[in-house]
């Protein structure tokens, strides 16, 4: 993208309403707008952040073998009725009244429509397991929608829901998203955590949340240190396999992890004092074992082999989508702006052309963006008649993890300069090399598929 | 996808509720489910085919040079009090109360909040031209929802704003969209055909929509025989250039070509009698030039060259995505089904093991199944422990336009069969000629890259 041609409205001043980083830079990228209290308009660039993660969860939800399916924002309430939650739910939960005066409320989650869908279509033990997800806009009424995407009340998430005749298998459907949550999360440059949580209104005796530490994190967490040191990396895992995944689950559990509402310190007290770690951390994801809480109260059942109709065992397991864009800024920044990481960035490198208007400089930064796009990478560059300073300014409050730099003087020694935005360092090289080099970086990122079993 | 892993609820009975064939066919394809009046829920075949279209119409709005971003679905009243347009629109704007007593609504269009967009960030006439777009849920109370996903009230709609400096910018950007729409349609297989239309509660002097013709459509049009043979094809508009945009407005919407709202009996008689058409049209799409209708009053100003303060010129632009399942199925189906074009359908082929279970055939079929997805193509694969009639029927219905069939018989001397959905032909090839055939057809839909100007 040419930025003369892109709508990319960036503010020199920090805006006052952001009392936390991610907010402020957000505001400040011109990447969201506050249309009301915590509902939010997306604009350009924070819209292309939006959808890379989107497009990391449908990639890692496909390898698991879910199956992405969209339920509507607006839901009856007459389906919360059969699952006891319309009255128990509170002011939280958007009520409307359509032109007919039948009551319909805007989604805060999934499980009853959902289930509905099960009942309506599924008779038979043969069709199990099956997990079906969407990610789809969610309202929360918060009472104090703050700190902008992080706590707003429009909010996109993803949701899945797994579906199975045994309590044992729904356990392996809640082992594959820990492990494709796991992978998600890291394709999106984040270490998440996940930690022994509560089950909450959604209910369940199994759960975990995963935890991006954080200064800013709405949660305290207590965990062993040793946790930290392990990454998911790029293991080649089978989802089909109960071992594997159980493995993984061990692996990435069996430590200290708990949130203040779990926590137990008569437990933590046996990790080894230079191990304990107390912090702060923003919950982006959790996943749940809730058995048939839904499936009985709402009819979800299913002939078994014996031909008798039981429940089915279920479990939901979400990832704040949009939350997501702020835990990975508050955990990739620092004064001069955001600091993307490679499988997230809206754009994949920022082309600085240092004297506009130059037709040697202008033909050679065209030729890179050309040769760039050719080779599938998504460059922005800043063809505005601007000073450089102010140029540099932008891209490092956008936070593009890469820049070349082109001027004349370099030109004539075919230099232009290949910028880090994380570690500052910049190299002088060919403008062949540079292209070369940031095809080469972004190869794992570009070269993703992931086609059905 | 294994059919046995997938979620494909079919139906062997017509539903009751299901006035017209592409409702029909959707219910029954497992595409969609109703969660309550005018809402559904798109089950993942019918999902699949949304994001198709959606993919088309990202692509070809890049290709034009306009911006994507996305809008919330829930607005603040107080926007719509500013345009005046908030006591006009009536019952089919769904009005909402949050916990705080503050009036939101589920947004039937955005005028508003893109126009409010503008002004808080654009300044001067050099930031223009600028289009932005969006595809988003809307909300609109339909007094009598029907037809499935044709008349719906949650429905997914893209809809773009440009802002020009002058009614002559704003009319090139008109004739973009144009150009861009005729090319989305022909992608979707669609021939849809700019009508003069009326302005509506919009406003707008200059507007046309774009009308799928088909027996159930809800409008009765009249037309010149000669619109129907044109096709746009695969032309290389230059999208910045006046006179090109201008040259395909002139070519599409100088014959005589109008919706019952404004047919001219006058006009049409000049028409000579054996090219005169009436039929019925499925509306996909509408273009607006309105000028300042909204600028003015919301105040979205620019300087122009001289310092001087005007209001910008705007038009609104839409695709009724979700609706345009509807419009395909209504114009490609037959007795057994639906009849996909290649550009939308949810999987490319479908392949029919005719003896599930037999060691030759099923390794027959996943080694077409693999050497498919690794040429990039999505295959549905029906594995399934079912009599061969009732698989034949099941690919039938959900319409995919080719079936590879594999059995036993054929596979003795090397051959499997290749079969239109559309023609119903079938040839004898053998397995790797049938996937070189398919990845032939199909190398204009995957081989569609879009890069930024």
């Amino acid at each position: 993208m040419r930025l003369s041609r892109y709508f990319l409205p960036v503010l020199k001043e920090d805006p006052k309403e952001a009392q936390i980083v991610s907010h402020r830079l957000m505001l400040r990228a011109g990447m969201i707008k506050q249309q009301t209290a915590g509902i939010y308009s997306w604009l350009p660039l924070g819209f292309k952040v939006l959808r890379r993660i989107e497009q990391i969860v449908h990639e890692e939800q496909a390898r698991a073998g879910h199956i992405p399916m969209l339920m509507p924002t607006l839901q009856p309430a007459d389906l919360w009725r059969e699952s006891g939650r319309y009255d128990d739910y509170g002011e939280e939960m958007l009520r409307i009244k359509d032109r007919n005066k039948r009551d319909l409320l805007y989604g805060p989650t999934n499980e009853e429509m959902i289930t509905d869908i099960f009942r309506s279509h599924v008779g038979s033990y043969k069709d199990l397991p099956l997990t079906l997800y969407h990610i789809q806009w969610k309202f929360r009424d918060e009472i104090r929608p703050r700190f902008g995407v992080m706590r707003g009340r429009e909010f996109l998430m993803k949701d899945g829901y797994n579906f199975d005749l045994t309590k044992e298998d729904a356990l392996h459907a809640y082992n594959r998203h820990l492990v494709s949550y796991l992978r998600s999360y890291e394709r999106m440059g984040l270490q998440a955590i996940p930690m022994r949580a509560d089950g909450g209104p959604i209910g369940g005796d199994y759960t975990h949340e995963f935890l991006v530490l954080a200064e800013t994190g709405e949660s305290e967490v207590f965990y062993d240190s040793q946790i930290t040191d392990l990454t998911f990396g790029d293991r080649d895992i089978d989802y089909d396999s109960v071992e594997e995944c159980q493995a993984v689950l061990e692996e990435f559990t069996s430590r200290y992890a708990r949130t203040d509402e779990t926590h137990d310190e008569a437990v933590y007290a046996q990790v080894p004092e230079e191990r304990r770690r107390t912090a702060r951390g923003i919950e982006v994801g959790q996943i749940f074992y809730f058995g048939t809480k839904y499936s009985e109260p709402m009819g979800a059942m299913v002939r078994n082999s014996d031909g008798a109709q039981v429940p089915v065992h279920m479990g939901s397991h979400g990832i704040g989508v949009s939350r997501l864009l702020g835990a990975i800024i508050e955990a990739n920044h620092d004064d001069k702006g955001i600091i993307w990481p490679e499988g997230v960035t809206p754009f994949h490198v920022g082309i600085v052309n240092l004297k506009q208007g130059d037709n040697s400089t202008d033909a050679a930064c065209d030729a890179i963006y050309a040769e760039l796009q050719a080779r599938g990478l998504d460059p922005l560059y800043d063809d505005r008649d601007e000073r450089a300073g102010a140029k540099f300014a932008s891209m490092d409050l956008i936070g593009l993890p890469w820049r070349i730099t082109v001027g004349p003087r370099g030109l004539t020694s075919n230099k232009v300069e290949l910028t880090s935005r994380r570690t500052g360092q910049t190299e002088e090289v060919s403008p062949q090399e540079a292209i070369a080099r940031i095809a080469q970086i972004y190869q794992p990122v570009l070269g993703v598929t992931v086609a059905d079993k």
